[in-house]
């Protein structure tokens, strides 16, 4: 009989760099299809920021955590090898919750089938997680008029690289946060950013004064740090913020403060935070928004490839320090 | 020729205390109305903690600082005494923007008539700036829904005691945060709110526990300070924040820091600031809107009356001190 692996979460993480003491490798017979049962093999796996909040105890959640001793939550794209549902035929490809496993058995809820010939990385970087979350983001909250000025952290990230091409494709004013000049180059030449801040290296006042003359309108948060007090210096009346994610502060031992809230009052500043597990019923509006960009060649994206099951561990480490270049999967 | 007094600002505000050196107390002639013209002799004028925004020199703000030299700003109640237009007559009482001055010349716009047999003291308390800031903080920022929980800052303030009990009055279980045991007290016993946290000697976060049992749903700020954070980690899942006023703040030397952001994700917090000039088009619909509460005597108010023009410069430091009890309001 043979055997797969999958990857059980058995501790929280402390604050700091992600070990890998907090995961156990185990190895089990693969099982068959029950009666209305599926079979599905992983073929790709999407490590995303927020996997590192789905890992910590807080109960007040968005979603619960991730159960000790269960396996990791993520989402991938696998392939259908047995079959006793009558929707699901054998070699179709299937997307969703699959979890850090290389098998996985499924009444088909919660599966979405991948169109044939779309290439799955693209998939899991542009119609997976990240392209709707920038979709609800942008468009629900941040409602982009043509001619504003967008600020966008974790601009090379897999949500913020969408983001910024989505308000570009707009007619906004894009400037994107990142922090290595690699990214910084690609963001303005491959993607078309008008301007990049990298928040290591730059003056972030001086070049927000210099890439946004006309103050800036919508932020797009993704990392948390710095940044925001210096968009609440240079936000213009009527800003709004969309809270999306704070990689920089989930396992800061000591979360950063945020700025003086008197801009609020001041500039009528909206902020706003939101999660995708709200926005579930809209994905098909979401994707019928953000296809025709794509079909349209406006979102670039590049994939960050890492191989086989366990690499995902330090691939998360990857995503706390910004080491990635472009949407981390794992192929197994 | 019989003269009267008005004062100038002269000079911008520094941290702490207000001054009385940044004043200037000015005597002039009594002017004639010109053609087209009505003279007011005002009679009440309101002391808002929006005046020491006013003060400063910040040119982004929602409307310009006072320039230096000029009669200082705030709304009043006057009487006519000399009517050159055909819409006033003389012994009528009027309202708006009039200063800190005896006599106004004015050209009529602007001005809202106030209905005889009304108390000035209740104008000035409910149906200005206080009560509108209330109504359309709580109503068209913050979606308060029966059986919901709010926590007011600053809830024996002006603004805030009509926030709480216009949210009493819709079924909302109602906090207040103030800073005296008097304060407390009254928005109990009077005003009837739920409950009270005396934010100087109380230990906020385990009121907050005992008092909000099923957590905060909307918090209405007037007043900046800690509170925010014990919000933040009391407050539940699309969770409202209405930033009115950040008093505080205004004159600190060093404004204190916000909340980390990580529970505006989690939460689907929104976070709103406002300001009144925005919504001046929408006057009558807030009145209509305020007007019944008031009505059926569910909208309780107490005055804290300075006697005498000069007096308005020691009353703004009773709003930064929280020295006042009641609507702060200076009799001519």
């Amino acid at each position: 009989m043979s055997t797969f692996t999958a990857i059980n979460l058995v501790a929280r993480p402390d604050s700091g760099p992600i070990s890998a003491e907090i995961f156990e490798v185990v190895h089990k017979p693969i099982p068959s299809a029950g009666p209305g049962q599926i079979l599905v093999k992983q073929t790709h796996m999407s490590l995303d920021p927020a996997m590192v909040g789905w890992m910590s105890p807080d109960t007040e959640s968005y979603i619960p955590p991730v159960g000790l001793g269960d396996v990791m939550r993520s989402s991938g794209i696998g392939e259908v090898v047995e079959s006793n549902h009558p929707d699901f035929t054998v070699g179709e490809r299937v997307m969703g919750m699959m979890g850090w496993t290389e098998y996985s058995l499924s009444s088909g809820e919660g599966l979405r089938k991948v169109q044939p010939g779309l290439d799955a990385e693209m998939v899991l970087s542009v119609f997976a997680l990240p392209g709707l979350t920038a979709t609800q983001g942008l468009f629900g909250c941040g409602h982009p008029k043509t001619g504003e000025t967008i600020v966008v952290s974790g601009a090379a990230g897999s949500v913020g690289s969408i983001v910024g091409q989505l308000a570009k494709a707009e007619g906004l004013t894009v400037i994107g946060v990142a922090g290595t000049a690699e990214k910084c180059d690609w963001i303005v030449n491959d993607l078309g950013f008008d301007g990049a801040i990298n928040y290591k290296t730059d003056d972030i006042d001086a070049k927000l004064t210099m890439l946004a003359p006309n103050g800036v309108d919508i932020y797009f948060e993704n990392t948390g740090g710095p940044i925001q007090q210096h968009v609440f210096d240079h936000i213009n009346a009527h800003g709004r913020v969309i809270v999306c994610g704070m990689i920089s502060d989930y396992t800061a031992e000591t979360p950063s403060a945020g700025p003086n809230w008197i801009p609020i009052i001041k500039k009528r500043i909206t902020i706003q935070g939101f999660t995708m597990p709200d926005h579930l019923a809209q994905l098909p509006e979401l994707i019928a928004r953000l296809t025709p960009y794509v079909m349209q060649g406006k979102i670039k994206h590049r994939s960050h490839i890492l191989n086989g099951l366990e690499s995902a561990i330090d691939g998360l480490n990857l995503l706390l320090t910004g080491g990635n270049q472009g949407k981390l999967i794992v192929k197994l």
